[in-house]
C-alpha cells in the first residue's frame, strides 16, 4: 500500500485499454517532423489529432521570430510578471492580442488552462455565480472548482435550460457569469451565441467565451465564434489559447471592461507563476501576425474540415455536428473505440481516443482534427483509411442509402 | 457596476502604492539585457529581484539547444501529452531529470505553478490529508483547493507542530501528505528537512518537498534541500520548476515509487493543458548537462549570496535567515517598503517589493536574490545602494554596535 495504490482500477482499466495494440494516451513519436506528420516506430505517420489548425507550428516567419528572440532575450524570464517584471515581448504581445480582439485590455497567461483558472475563480467571487455549459473544459471545471463562487450547470447548448437556471438564480444576490466556448473540443460543435447573448441581456447577467479552438478558425477574421455570430458587443471577456492556431503555449483573457487590469493583481495563476519565455511570446505575436495576413489559411482550413465531414458521410458515417475542424466518430462500445485507434494508427494515420468520462455523455469517440497544411491527398488518404477500418469492425456492413 | 466592481479596494489600495513612484508589480523593461542587468526608461539597472540563479537564461548552450528545437521540431505541440502524443523532447527531458534525481520516474508539468496544482490535487484524494506548512507557495495552496483531501496547515517550518498535528489525525483513515519547500521565496529560509523526516516516519506519512527555489542550488549534486540535508529516501514526491535555475519554463514532479504513471491519467493539470514547446523541453535538458558540468555555478551563487548577505549585515541590516541566494529586508512599514523599493530602483538596482498577504505574517519585505552571473562589484554596487538607501529612510541610523 503506498498513497499510489488508490489508483490500481485506473491502472487496470489502462492496462486493458493497452492491451489491445498501443498505449492510445501514451504514444511517444521518434520525431515531429511538420504540422502533419511523424516519425512512429520509423513509420511515418498522418497527423490527424492535433490542434494544429493553421498548421504553423512550422511557419519560417514564426520560428525566425521565436529563434531571433531566444538569442536576443534568453531562454526564459526565471519569474512571475509582477515581481520579476514584463519583458518587451509580454508588453508588445498585449497589445498587439487586444488590437486583434479589438478589445481595450488584453493580458497573458502562461498557459490556457491557467487563463481559464485565473479568469473563472476571480472574475466571479464568493457571493457570485457561475453558470457552466455542461460539456465545459475541464480547465473551466478547475478554474470554478478553485474559485468560491456558487456553480449551476446548464444543458450543453441549451438556452432554454441557461435561461431557467437564471430565473431561478435572479432572486439571489451577486453577479452571474455565464461560460461557454466558441467550438466543444471533443465534438466540434458551435454554442449558440446569439440566443445565449439574448439570455444574458436579459438576465443582465455578464458573458465569458472561451475560444480556445475558434480563434482563427471562425470569424471573417478569424476572432472567433462571436465575431462569426456578430455578438461581441455582448460578450464580456474573451479567453483564448496561443498552443492552438496559433502554435505555441499560453493563454489570454481580453476584455472592454474598465478596471480590468486589477485582474492581474488578483487571479492568483497569473500572479504566481512565471511568464512566457521571449521565444513564446514573440512567435504567437507573429502567427497573429500571420493569421491576419493570409486569409486563405482559415479557407484551407474549412475546405479540409469539410472535405473530411463530406468523405466520411459519403462513406456511410453518421455525424453529430455541422462541419468544422474537429470531427468525431461516435463509437460503440469502448473496445470498439480502442480497436478502430489501433487499426487507423497501423494504417498510418494518428487520431485521439477520447473515452469517457471526459467525453459528453461519456461515449468513446474517435476524435479527429484537421489543419490547414494538410493536402487534398493527405485527406483521401485518411477517409480511405478511416472507411477501410469501419468496414473492417463492421460498423460500415450495411449498404449506404446516402449513397 | 461590472463584475469587476469588486475589486474597487484593490485598485485603490494598488494606485496609492504606485502614487509613491513607479507601479512596483507592473515594472516593463525596454529589454531584459543579460542574466543581470536591464534597460528600464533607457537607464541600465541591475537585476536583483530574479530567480536566474545559474545566470542559465542566457547560457549559449541553452540558447542553441532551443534554436535547434525550435527549427527542427517547430514552435509548439498544440495539444497535450495524452491527446497529441510525446515529442521526442519531452521522453528525453523526463529521463534526464530522473537519472539526475535519481528517481525512478519523472513527468514534465507545463509550469511549475500547473505541478504543485497537479500533485497536491491528485496524490491525496478524497479521505486523505494533506499538512501544508504555513508559509507555502500560491501553487501548493491553490493545488490543495483543487483537489478533495482535507487540509491541514502546520506553523513554519515548526516539525513539533507537525507532530502534533498528525497525532491528532492518526485516528482518522486516508494517507497523510506532509508538503514543504526546500527553500521558501520570501524569506530565503530552507525546511528542517531531517527532523521533518523523522515526524513522516514516527506517522507513517508520505512526504513532498517542492524544491523549486533549491533545485541546483542546495546539495553537493544541485538536486536540492533533501540531498543537502541527506535526507532523500525519505522524500517520495519531489516537485520542482524549470523557470528559476534551469531557466525556462515547467515543472515536474518525480518519485521511486511504484505506479507513478497511474498520475499521466489522473492529474487533471498534467492531462487538460498543451504540452511544452520543444525549444523548452531541449533548453532545459541542456540546462540539466551545464547544471551537471559546472559546479562552479553553484559555488559563485552561494559566494554571491553570502556576498550580499555579509554586505547588509556590515551595513547594519538585521537579517532574519542565514545566508542564501534569497535575501529579504523585513520592512518596519508598507509606506517605508514603497519608498525603498522606489529609491532602489532610482539607484539602479531592481529588486522585489513583495507586501501582505502573501508574505509571512503580512509583513512587508524588500526582497533579493542573487545569481551566480552577478559579478563582486555589481553585489558591491548593489550594497552601496541599499546602504544609502537605509540610511536616507532612517533604517540605519543608529550607530552600529556590530561594526
Amino acid at each position: 500500500m503506498t498513497v499510489l495504490s488508490k489508483f490500481r482500477a485506473l491502472r487496470d482499466e489502462h492496462a486493458a485499454v493497452s492491451a489491445a495494440g498501443r498505449d492510445p494516451f501514451g504514444v511517444s513519436f521518434d520525431a515531429v517532423l511538420s504540422a502533419t506528420e511523424a516519425l512512429l516506430g520509423g513509420r511515418r505517420i498522418l497527423l490527424l489529432g492535433t490542434n494544429n489548425y493553421l498548421g504553423l507550428t512550422f511557419d519560417p516567419d514564426c520560428i525566425d521570430a521565436a529563434v531571433t528572440a531566444t538569442q536576443e532575450r534568453g531562454t526564459g524570464t526565471t519569474g512571475s510578471r509582477i515581481a520579476n517584471g514584463t519583458y518587451d515581448g509580454h508588453a508588445a504581445l498585449e497589445r498587439r492580442l487586444a488590437a486583434f480582439l479589438k478589445r481595450r485590455s488584453a493580458m497573458v497567461f502562461t498557459t490556457g488552462y491557467q487563463a481559464n483558472l485565473g479568469a473563472l475563480s476571480t472574475l466571479a467571487g464568493k457571493g457570485d455565480h457561475l453558470l457552466l455549459d455542461g460539456d465545459s473544459h475541464a480547465s473551466i471545471y478547475d478554474g470554478a472548482r478553485l474559485g468560491h463562487a456558487q456553480v449551476t450547470r446548464f444543458r450543453h447548448n441549451d438556452p432554454d435550460d441557461l435561461r431557467r437556471r437564471l430565473r431561478i438564480l435572479s432572486s439571489q444576490p451577486g453577479e452571474k457569469l455565464i461560460v461557454a466556448e466558441g467550438i466543444y473540443s471533443m465534438l466540434g460543435d458551435t454554442a449558440p451565441l446569439r440566443e445565449m447573448a439574448e439570455v444574458k441581456r436579459e438576465a443582465g447577467a455578464w458573458l465569458l467565451v472561451d475560444e480556445a479552438h475558434s480563434l482563427g478558425v471562425l470569424g471573417e477574421k478569424g476572432r472567433g465564434l462571436a465575431e462569426a455570430e456578430g455578438v461581441e458587443d455582448d460578450v464580456d471577456f474573451v479567453v483564448g489559447t496561443f498552443s492552438k492556431s496559433l502554435g505555441a503555449i499560453g493563454g489570454f483573457l481580453a476584455s472592454d471592461l474598465d478596471g480590468f487590469d486589477a485582474l492581474r493583481l488578483s487571479a492568483r495563476p497569473y500572479m504566481f507563476t512565471a511568464s512566457l519565455p521571449p521565444s513564446v511570446a514573440a512567435s504567437v505575436l507573429r502567427a497573429i501576425d500571420v493569421m491576419e495576413a493570409r486569409p486563405e489559411l482559415r479557407d484551407a482550413l474549412r475546405r479540409n474540415g469539410q472535405k473530411l465531414h463530406e468523405g466520411l458521410v459519403a462513406a456511410g458515417f453518421l455525424l453529430s455536428a455541422m462541419p468544422s475542424p474537429i470531427v468525431s466518430l461516435s463509437m460503440p462500445s469502448r473496445e470498439t473505440a480502442v480497436m478502430f485507434w489501433n487499426r487507423l494508427l497501423a494504417e498510418g494515420v494518428y487520431t485521439n481516443l477520447a473515452l469517457g468520462p471526459a467525453t459528453p455523455g461519456g461515449k468513446p469517440l474517435l476524435r479527429m482534427s484537421v489543419s490547414a497544411a494538410l493536402t487534398p491527398a493527405q485527406i483521401d488518404t485518411a477517409v480511405d483509411a478511416i472507411t477501410r477500418t469501419g468496414h473492417a469492425l463492421g460498423l460500415l456492413s450495411v449498404p449506404l442509402a446516402a449513397e
